[in-house]
């Protein structure tokens, strides 16, 4: 990359911020789509947001950014406008500028993990498909779940009243669709996937039961770093064909140049 | 450059940006000296500078920023803390993050023009100096040139109390040189310096009386845009070497990277 004073900015918003690989890949892509343009990492605490967000609006060159741990919700919250998924999920991943500087946010999670699944050629629509977790990655894999046309959708979260909330808010977006909310059981289901926190480390309890998954059906996470959560490690050990968090990121690159006003990736 | 979550960011700040060469010189650098940093262009109104401030002090791995026009005067009110010559010109345009997240600004202008003298070969101690423009640049030049050991120091400025102010500053911090003020008249000096704003335009009158100025005397420019200013192509026309005002950026480079604690270009 050769950056010049006419270098159009792109960042990645978070804190811990070592771990992301948005710099990487949205470089190699500007190369290679001859876009002159460049993605940073810049580590924002969770107590500086707001300070921080008017900083970003002020930055005129910076057209768009990355929202990751821990301000998606917050960040819904100082968008101007918030589009698509992230109205549902009341949390936002991308961040546009618009030509009067006013910055629009929206949610890809759903949609990464959705091309995510299609990318390995697994289709979802027409499955069976167990979601544990009920917060925002949780609730924007719901609603793509189900605009993806699954035939079931079975929502588990630790605490009832909210899967079943969400249950009734993605059935009435989604008639066609049998939304349910279930225990910790993903038995019955084609696929069956971790949208809670659980995993991100190895001490933690799993999100769902693995004794009680069918055979031969998918176990998939959100969670990328480890690659390899122990859900993983263990579905794995028990035949379960896995399906790993970095597909979700990888997923939503598209969607992401798209929303950012960006050529498509090759 | 490869930039990852874990590279160190720096900036530089100003309005417009698209011509500044910072990016390009500390990428080159950094890649040279094997420092996972990488420098961008910011764009920020005169009016946003302080909620971009604000999220500038949030980004903390953002290490250092460089500040142009139209910022150095608001960014030295902006600073934690002001060092070096920054409190003599009240302007600064380096600013460093100290370990506790607070910001350091110097102004590097002056040492940079003398240190861009001497990568010309031209050495100023024991000279007889002319300098017009009592601002932010001429400030920075008038100590520097004292610093460095100059004979005689002719500081000339529209509003002559400016000058006069600024030349009894000086010559209190350096009793040791003969400060004076003059008009717009640079006869008897061997280097006639533009540190005023005079030359960004080509229509702009000359800030000194080029049929004032001894032959074989250098004239030197602080304006970096247009890198030939009319004052400079005029003296060319007359047969006196001239000294470009991207010498004075050039010349800043290594005060800069020591400022921000980072290996001295080789």
């Amino acid at each position: 990359v050769t950056i010049t004073g006419r270098t159009r900015l792109y960042a990645i918003i978070g804190d811990p911020i070592e771990h992301v690989r948005t710099p990487m890949v949205f470089n190699d892509y500007a190369a290679r789509a001859g876009v002159d343009a460049v993605a940073i990492a810049i580590q924002i605490g969770a107590a500086d947001i707001e300070a921080a967000w008017a900083g970003l609006g002020a930055m005129r060159n910076l057209d768009g950014f990355v929202v990751t741990a821990p301000h998606k919700g917050a960040a819904a919250g100082l968008c101007d406008r918030v589009e698509g998924a992230g109205l549902d999920a009341g949390a936002v991943n991308a961040v546009r500028r618009e030509p009067d500087g006013s910055l629009t946010g929206t949610l890809l999670d759903g949609e990464g993990f959705v091309a995510g699944l299609r990318a390995q050629g697994i289709e979802p629509a027409g499955r069976r498909v167990f979601v544990a977790g009920g917060g925002g990655a949780g609730t924007a894999l719901a609603f793509a779940l189900a605009e993806a046309g699954v035939a079931a959708l079975t929502l588990h979260n630790r605490t009832h009243g909210k899967a079943a909330a969400l249950a009734e808010r993605v059935g009435r977006a989604h008639p066609e669709v049998a939304v349910a909310v279930g225990a910790a059981d993903a038995s019955g289901h084609d696929i069956a996937v971790n949208a809670t926190a659980l995993g991100l480390s190895d001490d933690d309890p799993l999100a769902f039961d693995l004794q009680r998954v069918d055979p031969g059906a998918l176990v998939a996470e959100v969670i990328m770093n480890p690659e390899t959560t122990r859900l993983l490690r263990e579905a794995d050990a028990r035949g379960h064909p896995i399906h790993r968090g970095r597909h979700m990121l990888e997923g939503q690159f598209g969607a992401m140049t798209r929303f950012f006003g960006l050529p498509l990736p090759e």
